[in-house]
């Protein structure tokens, strides 16, 4: 028999409590051996959680319980669960950890201590969509040539909700806080950075880059407006916050943003609060994984499921899928270096001689336009629309200033990059 | 270093040679050896295939050799690789197979036979997309509630091609053989033959379902015209061949047909040749798992994973999920109990009191009818075009041959179950 322990017991928590129970015939029978919770820890001893397991506040009742085979880490942050499951390591306890921003900035660290003992990470990306399993092991033959992925429900739904009901990026995020999809400082969602850790993450088991999330380029979709998603419609786009990770000769790039992708893709179908993942390898060509990425019972499907491998198998492989380097040396790629193709967006004062000025400001940037829209915004104002050729992040960076810098131009030009 | 025999060295053998050679860094790195092929058995020796292994006419050189750890077989068939497979087990040597027929009439006797030693089949179902590994370790926590794939590649091209062009079946079927989509006898895929094996493998490892192919009710795409795809487009459903592995109560339903399907679902969204199988569990919820079901690399990255966790992991799990029982005994469902949603095309002589006639027989088998259209098909005669309320299939079986029997009714009717 195989037992338990959970750190920090929230809704992730009970739900892998009630899986195990609910579920314990199947999973018997998968682990090869009862799987049972012997003790959780949690703040509030008071509050009631509706499960039977023995309760506690103080996490040493874990660590130091030489009953306890598997610690699962559930408690969310960076330092505090690193002490811990560094402590869980030390002692011998195999770990499971749902904690995605723990793994954005440790998981190196942790391969290293872990070594011999299981550590399983299954639910920090794209919770119930087994997407760990799927490249590290399922895509294993292959060098993997881009990821792209919906990794944040929370935005997806906001951006499906702005293209199918044409509400406003404020009316859509209040909705969405009122629903539970958001919280009330939105910031790490809509901004993109939970996006990032998730990118982090299956950027080391594809290529082993080493990059923290200060090291990339990360935006969120706040500055999305309708204008945009009209555009976006009209051109046969859909517009989704995408994590990148893309292969180019010996550099990787990563980064976070919204993109236009065209609306044949199958990741341009993902809609609502789903996620989804695409991931070309050499071999292989495009798969794609979507499901559920965020939810109590989904996210504890992953964390039980990486428990009955552990049960099942011990350790079975290297935590980021390979213990020496992967292969010739992939360094991060600069974000200037970036080449996309991209759409500009420009509200201008509706006079004369406004579009000679702006596209010399392309020209001298080397910048070349593939479509250009003019549509009035208010009487005295127009939104120019525009979608490049393949381009240079920096020379659109270098753009984009000299033009916000022209005094018919009435705020920043707008840029979203088109995959 | 670990060493590998491949029976069967046509398209997708060579392609798993030239991975092992093309990907060896990322393979080694992370499989924690090297691995290379040994020798391979062909029946043709004379045939150049561009690839430097030894070839031998003679199974025994591979079966026979102490230094080979894995033997891949490839070949096709279901007895005569049967024997080989067995013989290779029982000399201790690991087995990956790619081979459908095999597993859908062998698997149980394999499972027993392999024991502690490794038997994995990735790329037996969908090929280059790791489902195998989803629904056996990543979904692991969850009773399987459905399973629902496009597992046919020439079947969803076919039916693309009728629904986007408006061309004919036959007309399509025509351009897949010339395409090499389609063999010059479809029957195999158009028949749903090739489905159905990949859905008997599947059914096994979510339910520990016994079935071999002619337990289950195995229906093609050949009776699709054109009427019933413009009766799909216009009612917003997409048709597809779907393999439908259902849990109901303690039965299991298995079955593999033309399916219509609302074209809001993801499966639905899947074109072309490209294949999808989605899968509800009762945690997680639905995932999908997309990507390319046939060809040399796609599959061969299938063979290689399996490859690369066996040189990492050794046995780490039974072939099939679980060695005991997985939960109450389940049965399979007999056919004529299956409940579905029904569209029904009749084509009637274009007189008065036919539709009375017709609507009767419905009422008589206690059909009762949610939508029906009818339209013009040649000068003398009309297509009527329904669809019914949930219904019983022993119901709607019985209903057509009464219909059949109608002086006025021209052909069989066309029955294609709605999902």
């Amino acid at each position: 028999m195989i037992k338990v322990g959970i750190i920090g017991v929230g809704t992730v928590g009970t739900s892998v409590v009630n899986i195990l129970k609910d579920n314990a015939d199947v999973i018997s029978a998968r682990a090869g051996q009862d799987i049972v919770v012997k003790s959780g820890v949690v703040k509030n001893l008071s509050k009631d959680r509706g499960i039977d397991i023995t309760l506690t506040d103080n996490v040493d009742d874990i660590l130091n319980d030489p009953e306890i085979d598997i610690v699962v880490e559930l408690m969310g942050g960076v330092e505090e669960p690193f002490e811990i499951v560094k402590r869980a390591l030390k002692s011998g306890k195999a770990v499971v950890t749902a904690n995605k921003a723990l793994l954005a900035y440790h998981r190196y660290e942790l391969q290293s201590l872990a070594n011999d003992i299981a550590f399983e990470y299954e639910a920090s990306v794209a919770g119930g969509i087994p997407i760990i399993n799927a490249l590290r092991d399922g895509l294993s033959a292959n060098h993997i040539e881009s990821i792209m992925g919906i990794m944040n429900g929370t935005c997806n739904y906001m951006l499906t909700k702005m293209a199918n009901e044409g509400v406003s990026y404020d009316a859509i995020l209040k909705e969405a806080q009122e629903l539970g999809y958001a919280e009330s400082d939105p910031t790490f969602d809509v901004g993109g950075f939970d996006a990032a850790h998730k990118l982090l993450i299956l950027a080391s088991i594809a290529y082993g880059i080493d990059a923290k999330p200060e090291d990339i380029l990360i935006e969120g979709i706040e500055n999305v407006t309708s204008d945009d998603i009209a555009f976006a419609k009209e051109f046969g786009y859909a517009i989704k916050l995408l994590g990148i990770a893309k292969k180019d000769g010996n550099e990787v790039e990563l980064r976070v943003h919204a993109c236009l992708i065209s609306k044949d893709k199958m990741i341009a179908k993902i809609d609502g609060v789903m996620n989804g993942i695409s991931v070309v390898g050499d071999k292989v060509g495009e798969t794609l994984y979507y499901g559920p990425g965020a939810g109590g019972d989904a996210t504890a499907s992953a964390v039980v499921a990486n428990i009955i491998d552990i049960a099942r198998s011990g350790k079975s492989r290297p935590m980021l899928g390979f213990d020496k380097p992967l292969e010739g040396k992939l360094t991060l790629k600069a974000t200037q270096d970036i080449n996309s193709k991209y759409y500009i967006r420009i509200n201008v004062s509706d006079r004369t001689g406004v579009l000679a000025k702006i596209t010399k400001v392309f020209e001298e940037n080397n910048i070349s336009v593939e479509t250009m829209l003019q549509r009035p915004a208010t009487a005295a104002s127009a939104n120019l629309l525009f979608s490049t050729h393949i381009a240079l992040e920096k020379d659109i960076q270098n753009m984009i200033k000299s033009i916000e810098a022209l005094e018919f131009v009435n705020m920043t030009p707008v840029m979203i990059r088109i995959v």
